[in-house]
Formats: C-alpha cells, sequence, structure tokens
C-alpha cells in the first residue's frame, strides 16, 4: 500500500490505493481543514506535492498556475503510490494550546457563589446502626443519613446492583463511617448513589495523584452527621464544550471545585466541513453520520487522555462529564440525523436531552462507563446548549430588570438580549474567521500565535504579542482584529476593506503569482517560524468583514425587534474564542460591536465552557440553564426583512452609518 | 470421569471424581432436596445405591438398617466410579404442572379493575408535524402527544440514544403516527421511551405469534390523537414469584391484559436448604452467594424458556418483568450478602428495590437485556415484597374500616391483619409440607397429585382426585390437609396426631424396616403410577402439625396483640401452594384456619404472582404496593412471650381449647 508522507511535519500514513489525500491527512492524524466538506469547491484543503504524483479529479477551485505550481485538492486527490506532499501551515493540526484561551480557565474572584452541589459528589457520613427500634433496612438508613447531610437535596434516592451488593459490608466495616459518591443530575432524574466505600478503607487507599490539587478539608465542617476523610482521591469531573470548529475539555476536582487542566483542539470533523450546514451536508449519508460521530469522538478522547496522562491518571477515574455545544454538533456527537435542522422548519430531533452513560456517548475510557453524561438544554436548531451554558456566565441570567446582551462569536454567532422579564436570542453564520480558519495564516490562540498588533503609524511595521513568547506561526482571533482596526485607523485600509496602495508602501505585495489578491505583511518571514511572511489579504479581510457584519446586524436587529437601541443596553458580554483576551476599543472600532463605553464590556472568552463547568459544580446551575432554554425566544433572522440590508450596511469599516460608531469617527476623522 | 445415572428416570451426568452426589444430580437437571443445606444432619436427601458405590462420609442421619439397605445422603456422599442411584419420588424434580395452582391464573370476572396501565405499555399516537409556528423539537412534540394520551400519566419522560437515533425518521415516515414504547415502572422513575416505530411499518411487520392473544382492537377509541394498530405484536411480560421452595412466572399480554401462560417449578436452591435460614447459613461464603444466586436464575430461566418455547417466541420478546419474593429470596436473586437478615437486629440490606435491567439481573435472553425488572417492596426481613404483592389481591389494601386477616401460608408463613387504618404482620416458619416437601409422599400440585381425598368411614379407604386425571404419584398440599381431616373426623387419627391402630386396621402398616414410624396408606400401590403404596406417616403428620400450628398461633398472637378475637374478622384471605383449590371446612377441622362461617373465606392460591401480574398491568398497583410497604407495622413473634404457648397449644387436632373450634368440635363428639 502507498506511503503518504506530509510536510513540514513529516508524518508519515499508509493507505489503501486510491484512497483520497484527505482521509490519508487524517489517518495521519493531520486535520486538513475542507470547509465545503470535499466538494471540491472552496479551494482551502490545498497542497502542494513535493514528490510523487496522485491522480487528480478536475475541479475549478484552483487557477491553472496554482496547478502548474504543484497545488492540488486534498479532497479531489487520490493516492496511487508513495507521495510527499507539503501541508501549509494554517491547516496543520497539532498546535497544542499553551494556557486556556480566557480568564474562564483559572478559578477567580468573579466564579458565581452558588452553593457547590458537584453532578457527582463524594461525601463522608456517619450512618446509625440498625436496632429492633430503628429496623429499616441498611438502603433506608444509608438515604436517611444522605438526606440529612448539607448541600444534598434530592426528592428521590436510586441505586446500582453494585452498591447493594457492597452495602451491607461497607455500613458495618467502620461504624457506619462511610464515603458515598452520589450523583444528581438533575430535577428530572432521581440522585443515583454510585459507590458506598467504608471510610477507613478508602483513606488507607493509595492516592498517587491528586489531580494536583489540595486534598479535601480533614476537619469536620459542622454539618451534622457529616465528617470529612482525608487522603481520599478525589472525584474528577469533566466540562467539554464542542465548538463546530475548536473543542475544549476541561479536568474539574469536583470535591474542592478547582479546575485541573484544560486542553483545546480542532474539531476534527473540520476535515468534512467548515459550518455546521456543511457538516449536515455532508451527514447525509448514514455512514457518514458515522464517520463525523467517529472524529469528533476522536478529538474529545485525545484530548481527555491527554489531560489524563499529564495528570498521570490511570483508569476510569473520571466519575461524569457535562456537555455543551450547538444543536447540530450535539445531534452528530450522538450520531443523530441532523438533515431536519436546515430544512424548513428547522427542527432538532432534541433540545433537551437525556441523561446518559459515557460509555454510549463513546467517551474515553477514562471516564467511568457508567458515569453520567448530562448535556446543557438547547434553546433551537440554531441556539444550542453552548449559549444556554454561556448564559449561565452572565447577569442575563439574574432577578435583574436591566437590559443586557450576550454574544457568542464562535463559527454560528449567537446573540441573546434581555433581562429577568423576557429574553430573545437569534443566530448568524458568522464563520470561522477568528477563529484562524479560512484565513490564509490565521491560526487557533495556540502557541506561536500572533495575539496582539500595534502599527507604526508612519511605517506601518508591525509590533506583536505571541502566545507562548515563541516566534510567530500565525494570527489568532483577537490579532486579526488588531490588524484590522491598525490599518483602518492608520488609513491603511479603505472602509470598504480594500488597501490603500499609497499608505501600505512595500508592506503590500500581490497575494500569490495567479491572483490579484493583496497581501500586507503583519510579520517578515526574518522573524517568523517557517521563515515565510505572515500575511493578510484582502479577501482574508472580506472574510472578516462578513463575520463581524454578521454579529453586528445581527445585534441591531435584535434590537429593533426589541424596540431599542444600543443606548438602553447596560452590559455586554462577549463571548468566543478569539484568544485570551480581546481588545474591546479596537472590536468597537471595527465595527462589530456597539459603540458603547468600554466599562459596559465584559470579555467571557470561551464562556460555553466556563458554564459546562458551573453544571459540573453547581446543582442549581444545572437547573437554571433548563430554565434558561425555556425563556429564551428564538427570533429567526432569515424572515426579518431587514436583516440583510443591516447586514450590507455592516460590511464596511466600521459601517456605512457612522453615526453609530462615534468613537470611530474620532478615528476616520468623519 | 465417573458418570452417575439416576434412576427411576434414568437421567445421567458426568462429573469430576470426588464430587458430592448432590451435585452430580444438579448437574444431571435434578433437584434432590436437601433441607439441612447440605449438613447432613436431616437426611431428606438419601437416595439408594442401585450399582456401583460411592465414598460416604459419616453422619448420623441413616440408621444402620438404612445404610444395610442402601440408603445413603446425597450431600454426604461422593462420587468415585461409574455408579447408579435411586432417587425418591418426592424428591425428584422434573414434574411440570398442568395448570395454574389457583384461579389467579385465569382471568376472572373478580379480577381488580383498575385502569389499565402496564408497566410496559404500546400505544399508537399522532405527532403534530412541525412548523415555524409550532417549532418544538421531535422528542418534545412527542412528549407531549404522549402526554395527551389517555391512560399516561408520567411526570417526567426520558429515553435513551437508540431512541432519540430512530425518532426524527420514524415521526416522518407515517406523517407522525407511530407505535410509542413506554416504560412506567413507578413514581420515582421517569417513565422511559423503549421505542417508537411509524404506524405502517410496525402493521407491515409480520406477526407470526400474537402470543395466543387477540390483536388490539382497530378501532379508534375515542382518545384524542390516539389511534390503534392492526396487526402489531403483542408487548409481553413476565410476573416472576421466588418462593422458598417454589418458582412460578407468568407471561401476560400487556396490551390486553390477558395470561398468555404460567409454569412452576421447584426452586433450585432447595438443594442447598428448604427454609430461609438454613439458605442464609448456606450462603455465608461469597461463592455460595454467587452459587444460590445461578441456582435460582437456572429455575426461571428454565420456566422462562419453556413458556417461549411453547407460544413460539424468539428473540427477547418479553419487555419487562415484576419479581415478587420474600426478603431472603430477593437477597439470593440479586447476589446480596443475606447474612444480616438472619442475626438480630434482622436488618435487610434493602426492603424498596431500585428498577434494574434484565441483564443485570441476570434474566433470560428471552427478556429485554435494557427491560425494567421491577420489586415489589417488603416491610421487612420476614414480610416481604411476595406479601405486599399479595395484599393487592385483597380488600385490606382498600378503603375499608372492616378488620380483615391475610395468611400465606408458604415455606414461611406471614399474617396480616388490619383494615384502612392500620396493618400489622408477623410471620412463622411453617416449612415446606404443604408444598410437598418433607413429607414422605408430598409433591407440588403438579400432574399426578392426589388434590382431594375422602375416606370411608367404615373401611378407611380412600377416594381421591388426582390433578391431571393421571394414575397418582404424590400427594399436595390441599389433599394432605383432606387426609389429615378425614383421618381424625373418622378417629382413626388421635388428637396429638398419633394413629389410632384399631380404627386403622390393615391400612397402617410400619413406615420402613428400621422405624417405629406407621404409616398409613392413602393410595395402594395397585392404583399408583410407580406401583408402590403412598402413604401418609406419623412423622408427616407431626410435620403437618407444625406448620398448621405455626400458621393459626401467629393468627392467634397477632390478634391479640391488637385487642381482638376471631369474631372481630369479617374476612379471611386464604394464599399459598396447597393446589388449585383448598377445603376450608377440613382447613378449620384440622385447626388450621380459624372457625368462622364459610363465607369469610377467600381461598387465593398464590396471591404473590398474582399481585406481581396486576404490578404488571396497572400502574395504580405499583403505587399502591409501595403504600402498603409504608404502613405495615411488623411484630417480631420470638418478642411475643404468648406465641410458645399458643403454638404448643396448637399443635392438637384441632387445637388443645376446643372452645375456640365450635364447628371441629361437633366431629370430636366434645
Amino acid at each position: 500500500m502507498p506511503t503518504v508522507t506530509f510536510l513540514p511535519r513529516n508524518i508519515q500514513a499508509t493507505v489503501a490505493s486510491g484512497a483520497a489525500l484527505l482521509d490519508a491527512g487524517l489517518a495521519a492524524g493531520l486535520t486538513i481543514v475542507a470547509p465545503c466538506g470535499g466538494e471540491g469547491v472552496c479551494g482551502e484543503c490545498r497542497v502542494r506535492i513535493a514528490a510523487g504524483t496522485v491522480e487528480e479529479e478536475p475541479s475549478g477551485a484552483l487557477s491553472p498556475a496554482e496547478l502548474a505550481a504543484g497545488w492540488v485538492l486534498a479532497c479531489h486527490s487520490r493516492v496511487t503510490g508513495d507521495v510527499t506532499v507539503h501541508v501549509p501551515e494554517p491547516s496543520e493540526e497539532g498546535a497544542r494550546i499553551v494556557t486556556d484561551t480566557a480568564p474562564d480557565a483559572r478559578p477567580s474572584a468573579t466564579e458565581p457563589a452558588g452553593p457547590h452541589e458537584p453532578l457527582v459528589a463524594r461525601k463522608c457520613i456517619v450512618v446509625e446502626p440498625p436496632s429492633l427500634e430503628n429496623s429499616f433496612s441498611d438502603l433506608d438508613r444509608l438515604c436517611r443519613a444522605l438526606r440529612r447531610t448539607a448541600g444534598f437535596s434530592p426528592t428521590q434516592l436510586t441505586c446500582g446492583l453494585g452498591v447493594l451488593r457492597s452495602l451491607a459490608a461497607a455500613l458495618r466495616a467502620a461504624e457506619g463511617r462511610v464515603f458515598v459518591t452520589v450523583a444528581q443530575p438533575n430535577e428530572d432524574t432521581p440522585a443515583e448513589i454510585l459507590r458506598v466505600e467504608p471510610v477507613e478503607q478508602a483513606v488507607s487507599l493509595p492516592s498517587p495523584s491528586q489531580a494536583g490539587q489540595p486534598a479535601p478539608p480533614s476537619a469536620t465542617n459542622g454539618h451534622p452527621g457529616q465528617v470529612h476523610g482525608q487522603g481520599a482521591r478525589a472525584t474528577l469531573g469533566l466540562a467539554v464544550d464542542i465548538g463546530t470548529t475548536t473543542c475544549a475539555v476541561q479536568l474539574v476536582n469536583l470535591d474542592s471545585g478547582h479546575v485541573v487542566d484544560t486542553a483545546c483542539e480542532y474539531n476534527g470533523q473540520v476535515s468534512r466541513g467548515l459550518d455546521v450546514i456543511s457538516r449536515i451536508n455532508y451527514a447525509k449519508i448514514p455512514a457518514r453520520r458515522e464517520e463525523l460521530r467517529s472524529l469528533v469522538l476522536r478529538t474529545l478522547n485525545g484530548l481527555i487522555e491527554q489531560l489524563c496522562r499529564a495528570q498521570g491518571l490511570e483508569g476510569a477515574r473520571i466519575a461524569c462529564a457535562t456537555v455543551v455545544g450547538n444543536t447540530t454538533m450535539i445531534h452528530l456527537l450522538l450520531g443523530l440525523d441532523p438533515e431536519y435542522i436546515r430544512l424548513e422548519p428547522y427542527t432538532p430531533t432534541a433540545n433537551r436531552w437525556p441523561v446518559l452513560r459515557a460509555r454510549e456517548v463513546g467517551l474515553s475510557p477514562a471516564l467511568d462507563p457508567e458515569g453520567c453524561v448530562v448535556f446543557a438544554p438547547g434553546v433551537g436548531s440554531y441556539v444550542g446548549g453552548d449559549i444556554t451554558a454561556g448564559l449561565l456566565r452572565t447577569a442575563l441570567a439574574s432577578d435583574s430588570s436591566e437590559v443586557r446582551l450576550f454574544l457568542d462569536i464562535g463559527t454560528n454567532g449567537e446573540i441573546v438580549l434581555g433581562n429577568r422579564d423576557w429574553l430573545m436570542a437569534c443566530a448568524c453564520s458568522a464563520g470561522p474567521a477568528f477563529e484562524g480558519s479560512g484565513i490564509r495564516c490565521g491560526m487557533r490562540a495556540a502557541k506561536g500565535a500572533i495575539e496582539r498588533v500595534r502599527l507604526d503609524h508612519a511605517t506601518g511595521q508591525a509590533a506583536f504579542a505571541v502566545v507562548g513568547g515563541a516566534k510567530p506561526r500565525g494570527i489568532c482571533g483577537s490579532g486579526m482584529i488588531d490588524l484590522l482596526a491598525e490599518l483602518w485607523a492608520t488609513k491603511r485600509l479603505e472602509p470598504s476593506g480594500r488597501f490603500n496602495p499609497a499608505r501600505c508602501g512595500a508592506l503590500l505585495r500581490p497575494a500569490g503569482p495567479a491572483t490579484r489578491d493583496l497581501a500586507y505583511v503583519a510579520a517578515p518571514g526574518a522573524l517568523t517560524e517557517s521563515g515565510q511572511d505572515l500575511v493578510i489579504t484582502e479577501s482574508d479581510i472580506q472574510n472578516l468583514l462578513r463575520t463581524k457584519a454578521a454579529v453586528y446586524s445581527a445585534c441591531a436587529v435584535l434590537l429593533a425587534h426589541a424596540g431599542l437601541t444600543t443606548k438602553d443596553l447596560t452590559q455586554v458580554y462577549v463571548a468566543g474564542g478569539f484568544g485570551r483576551f480581546l481588545d474591546l476599543r479596537k472590536s468597537i472600532l471595527i465595527g462589530m460591536l456597539p459603540d458603547l463605553p468600554l466599562d459596559c464590556f465584559t470579555y467571557l472568552g470561551n464562556s460555553a465552557l466556563a458554564g459546562a463547568r458551573e453544571m459540573l459544580l453547581q446543582r442549581d446551575a444545572r437547573r437554571k440553564v433548563h430554565e434558561l432554554a425555556n425563556r429564551v425566544t428564538y427570533l429567526e433572522l432569515n424572515v426579518v426583512p431587514s436583516y440583510m440590508a443591516e447586514y450590507t450596511a455592516a460590511m464596511f469599516l466600521p459601517h456605512t452609518d457612522l453615526g453609530r460608531f462615534p468613537t470611530a469617527r474620532l478615528f476616520s476623522g468623519g
């Protein structure tokens, strides 16, 4: 069978003759981005043949010059013999994140102070001995003791056969002092006793890894019938955010509430389409649904195993998981047909998800196979559980009459507006540009990403900050916003998104041999890891404009639909995969965010992941996320006549109507 | 390896050298009763060596004469080479029941008329199509339609991944007309949607077997949104009663509520002890607990497969099961340590049981492995779910102030007294005599059992009725009560239980060559299947007296404890494994039942099995059985000082105090 070698990382895969190059990349563990789902339309999966040949199917996505230069589409090339291909940087997988993308990864003072009632709790309690007077069964006495325990309020309690089998001995081994592990998914599901261990035995267990966290306090905490053991192994939970472009997984110590570690990676499905619609189209055939399911599972399980390895965890140590994601992503994770999400009247199979077992979902063996997996409920086909979970991080979920706005800018943009009395949401197709996808030198906010940019007003040369302090490898979302704002503020970019060649000077060049596209050099090859210039092209800028216009116009339409204006907003939350920080002033300058005082804004980073963590830790959050899902009213933008006009008007820097951007007007001299 | 041949059935087993003969019997599929659990004490597992030899361990249970005649204890004999043994009839397994033991097996006019809400229901409903106005998810619309369905009132609904995966297609295949299969175990467990099938598809399924029952009605029944399909395969459920001596399994059509078939068999555990205490003692070692578990599972699964074979059912056709049994039997079925049931303060692991899956319990593959298994809750260590289920068949569960008595006479006797305001229960060790165990010619109420007896007053010769009209093979419970009453009423038996040789004449003989025990010939060998006389011995009679005395004295103590007398009772229910019928007058004559007018009595047969069937068919029964378990107060007879005196006084025919049995006094001429 032929061997395919992928440069520059020199990774090899042996595949059957006739296999698509795209699949060979997948086999090699590389994620080659294919936005159109392998239709041969977008040209994004282009790779360059370095040695050998492939059999090409015709497609119109590459120019004759590109074809002559050895470029082929990975989706339209079949392997016929040994071949070596060069995969351009932006498509390359393997960029491990250095630190999380936003403040949410750190336990912070702003962490909502809900009562600590984790999804799986390990409690140390004392169960009264039986007597002729108190002749309740072992299970009844255990349940009574649990019900007296602080921070535990289930209406219903159940247990499996394993617990029943161990119960009599466990209650009698240490005079009724036991650790009880209980799962409490939500109000609709009975709490389940997962394990009962006598205290001495649990204490004497080796605790090779306490998952990097301090052991629970050893003193009693004053609750009657409740004591704390020492040295017990931490109970671990997993928060999972499945984005269309990026997946994030966070390991959490459920006893202490601390984050142990976080990992992110591109969703393996990006090789089968960049946005939800192309994924849905790809998934029409059942075998492809199964393929998409295993692709995202491969990504998630890879991340989970990476986290476990780093902590030295062995066996099924993770007790449970909360999962958030847009409605399509959850359908694909569960192997459901997403077709009806795309077709009017846009009907998902479900918005609320039953509590499933880790083995059913197919999550890593690092999770207890019987461990519960709780999903955040969605609002509808285009406002999913990632948004309701994200809302948990905002005051929109609070008892306040002030009107607030929540923007989650991922590959889909979702916007929620409202207060305690009403909540309204809409969704727009933002595209993955800010996550580094579909942009020539774009990348995730991983090591080597340019995350901040300032241009010298006179020379136009960029000073930049790079994630991890390394040589730059690409530009992440926050860097692109900076670059766009700086180019425009220094008049190197027209409001239309075209370069002003006179102002740009020598830093502006043709984007390639066979294109009229222009590229501005953000980092010259001398400074970069690959030795190649890092540039932003006019077509990149059009991509970014489309994203920011989609987001801004959705906000505007939603506000207008509610009969409000920007001035009625007391707070705006911005979430998304831009990077570790977001320059809000520059986000206003490019016309992505409404022009409000900076202190109105809060940048949340990955609020979906943070919401998933809250669901892991707080029973109240698990209740509230359902309440939020029920309360939000969805507005379908496609049926709002003004949306297209708003969108078109927003395709300029900052906007056609400068009156809406008084701050920006100062820069534009308007 | 040596081969053991068991006569008279000529069944062979090849076992390892050194194996106990008892285990060889088990390997051959025979159940050799060993009341003492293999301790070599009771002598009940005696078999006679017909050819070859075995290695005998010493035991005091057999007389020198018996040993000389070739009798050995199966539990204390090891196989060392090929051997042929003769197993006496009463111990022999394999007597398949002809028809059920009591009226409860037939759907009758007295069947309680609770609403038909089976444990697993298959409903045909119409789910509205989605629209832009009604944008609920598929699952939400399905749940709404279900909630509008008559006879269905769950507060919570859940479903598994399989249902989610099939849902979108199923709802769109036949314009929303679907069969939905839903499990509704109890109030504490969310109802679970098990399957959704489009109507046309379900209708076009071949229905080779409709389990002997008519298809559900094809007309709509007037409930909005509910239609009935034709030709759908019946939804089947299983009622299971695990007795200490006898197991019974009933297959029920959940759609129609009809009983399909019933099967009974000795509990395979009888080879490991005849009563719960000897089973608990045997179960001290974990490996033996596992052995007891597989023994009862072998019995149950054999019965289930027998029922399925008879109906031509293939695959996992049974959707669910309800299981009733005394507390020890449920512990042993589930592999729990029963030790603390036996030790003061008599604490079971649980009285209420979680809803389990068929695969967890280990039930036959004829059940859906994920099918739910619902257990009747018990009151305590000695009043189990068989009693609470049985109470469902009585007016003790009704809203009446009249005081009633419920007696379930199995290997354990349990008695419940009370009305709508209070319920009180006690338990006594009755022994398996009435189930045919521990009695020389005793047998279950299966084909060949003498079930009715009348003695000629002058000659003492018995006229009898035999189950199945065959030649008699033994005497079942109802036959023994008849025989006892007739022997006493014709003055052939003294009140002490000793024969009056003068009255008995030639029908009385020595019970064996090496014993002073006497035997009365009930059926001469000329009339019996084996050609051997069927007799009742004085030691049999002592056994029967112990049983009836335990039951009657428990009733008397319970009444006295409540400050009542027999006269305060308006109704007495008698349940147990006596046979298809019970002569109540004769049961009073022998002093087992209190002397009340016959129209106060109702014979229920196997009320535990009937209660399990009610739990299969009526949601209200599943609720009520929990309410009953909570309401019953348990009285421990061992701590009641008067119990021993009552018991001793009841060891006579009919009783020491003839004033309590005015009816009987007429016969005794007292």
